[in-house]
């Protein structure tokens, strides 16, 4: 009764992905995600450019790909380092060789202090945030106890109301209370603010009100004698206003590959190669690729994704393997064509794939491994 | 820029989860995906002492599980044989010891015609569904020439509006046309009823209707003189009603560990282990699960799973590796307080892990491998 003789999905993956290498893109065994790596490094290099022109620090969250060869491609670009959520998002890019990573994620549980440790005994320069006290005392015990140190943010709410500490005077307690311990430096603050989505002047407004509190606090650690150097924060919706707001270190993840949500047709370097298997009913075609290809993830306008070169299909609805490409009243691929599409969400998307197509000119160049895919611990 | 010296995420987590082996649950480290191995053996019973004194042969649908091992239990408690959706699932329960596969997905390429022709070179007994001729002439042509055989199965639209033939002139003609390649015998007609889900009532309306189509069309094939000694059909919503239709074959998946969509807290064999990491913002609390733990699946009442032993408390919302419960005006955990969670949809949940925790009595017994995991291919 044990599985263990069986060949892991991911073995048996990258074994199919790895045939791949060197087709043309109407060649290969669909569903596959593909990344154009021209416009990968277009989107790499337009951000890291912003970054250098207004001295804000980029650390670009790996969550969107979770692979370590673009990790490294953003450090060689230019990244200050990486940021994770998982310690096993930690773990893996420390392996890729990123020096310096930021957790932006309070750990809990002696594994995890213990896990971390680890990373930082082998020569990693840690951070990570925290919104509450019994993270940081459990992660500096451990550290103590084997003569080592990390850096932590004080991690403020900015409207999202998911984490964070809520107000200016709870962020100096908590910092007071963290610096306290023996292995950690307060070195600073941070925030997601993951609310600022919609119209440009939505995000603006509120990105500024953001901003407005991440000045308090900072004011305050100042007053309160507590360093402040580092201010964290962004997304890939304001990753261009950063220079108008205190941050000096970016955390943008999602314009790596962007999406349909983030991005365009045009800007997306991610999409989703699939084959129409059935038109038995009108107006409409599936496709081989359902929720376990693209994820479930929603978008605000409906469907889930652009069919790319068809703006009259849409992708309206999805079951775990079938996807429901409604046509309307326009002509429908015939059984057996291929579309490609942009799936609503790069991040959950890419982590559902053990391996991405890396494609140049047309043709699948060699396979991008997602090594980080289903760290959750 | 290459990832292959890094160690692939699968093997991280196998690893990790292979550490739990033997603790109590209340110390396994989260997030976890366990499994009630006694709930399972009972989910799994119950359905085949139901299908054994009905007479109709259960292929449950490994989709929900993706694990060798459930599939072989489900093949040792009297299953007739596994139904897979697509082509790699059939690899890999052909390599777990499963005889007979039912492929219920047309499967679309030369590369997938070969990959099966494979499967049936070595040694499976293999039946597909198709709605289409292009799939089963494909498939013939690579059988025909390697002197190998398949059986087929012409598919009706049931209702869902998402494969199959919709009418029974179409499904004789199809049968005709597929009986015509080399190395196909048309065995009978399927259907998946996917729109009878609701009340009671709504159900057994749905599948009257069902029913009747298949009887009409069953009738239909057998005045064209065309075999259809196999009627294959039913979903969890319906399986156990399948004795008062033609169906003589069942498909049902999610029976095996159900969920909060087709099961209760009570009859859910798998839930989600996770713990708070975040109490700032009021009424709230944050957990270390988001939809990279439990996907992003909805459900009609909203919400994304039932916290176990907390009725107040609701998973409201998820981001990708947080979850927001909130707790109204009720009391709420702590930061570092573990809950267990039921999650929405099984299959979309297992499917995002390379592992689950079999557990027993409390403690985890082994590590249930998922390795039929992101097999979208």
């Amino acid at each position: 009764m044990s599985g263990t003789a069986i060949r892991s999905g991911s073995v048996r993956t990258l074994a199919l992905l790895a045939q791949q290498v060197g087709k043309p893109v109407p060649e290969v065994e669909t569903p596959a995600v593909i990344v154009d790596l021209d416009q990968l490094g277009e989107n790499l290099k337009e951000l890291q450019t912003y970054a250098d022109e207004q001295g804000i620090a980029l650390w670009p969250h790996t969550k969107t790909h979770k692979s370590p060869e673009i990790g490294r491609m953003q450090l060689e670009y230019g990244a200050r380092g990486l940021t994770v959520a998982k310690t096993g998002e930690a773990e893996v890019f420390h392996e890729a060789g990123a020096r310096a990573l930021l957790l932006h994620y309070p750990p809990f549980g002696q594994a995890k202090w213990e896990r971390l440790a680890d990373v930082v005994a082998d020569g990693a320069e840690l951070t990570i945030s925290v919104d509450s006290a019994a993270p940081a005392e459990g992660l500096s015990a451990e550290l103590a106890r084997r003569g080592l140190r990390a850096s932590i943010l004080i991690e403020l709410d900015l409207g999202l109301h998911r984490t964070g500490q809520t107000t200016s005077d709870g962020a100096v307690a908590l910092a007071r209370e963290v610096s306290q311990y023996p292995a950690l430096d307060v070195v600073g603050i941070s925030g997601y603010p993951g609310h600022c989505r919609g119209t440009a002047e939505t995000i603006r407004s509120r990105l500024e009100a953001s901003d407005a509190f991440l000045r308090e606090t900072r004011d305050a650690f100042l007053a309160a004698g507590l360093p402040c150097d580092r201010i964290s924060g962004g997304s890939t919706p304001t990753r261009f206003l950063t220079h108008e707001t205190c941050v000096n270190e970016l955390r943008a993840g999602t314009y790596a590959l962007l999406d349909r949500t983030d991005g365009t047709e045009e800007t997306a370097a991610v999409s989703v190669l699939v084959t129409v298997i059935s038109d038995t009913v009108a107006n409409q075609v599936i496709v081989d690729a359902g929720s376990k290809t693209f994820t479930s993830d929603d978008h605000p306008d409906g469907g889930h994704g652009i069919v790319v070169g068809w703006p009259e299909l849409e992708l309206e609805a999805l079951n775990e393997e079938h996807g429901y490409v409604s046509a309307g009243t326009s002509e429908r691929p015939a059984v057996g064509e291929r579309l490609r599409i942009v799936p609503n969400h790069a991040c959950g998307c890419v982590n559902l794939h053990d391996g991405l197509l890396a494609v140049r000119d047309g043709v699948v160049d060699h396979v991008i491994e997602v090594a980080g895919r289903g760290l959750v611990r």
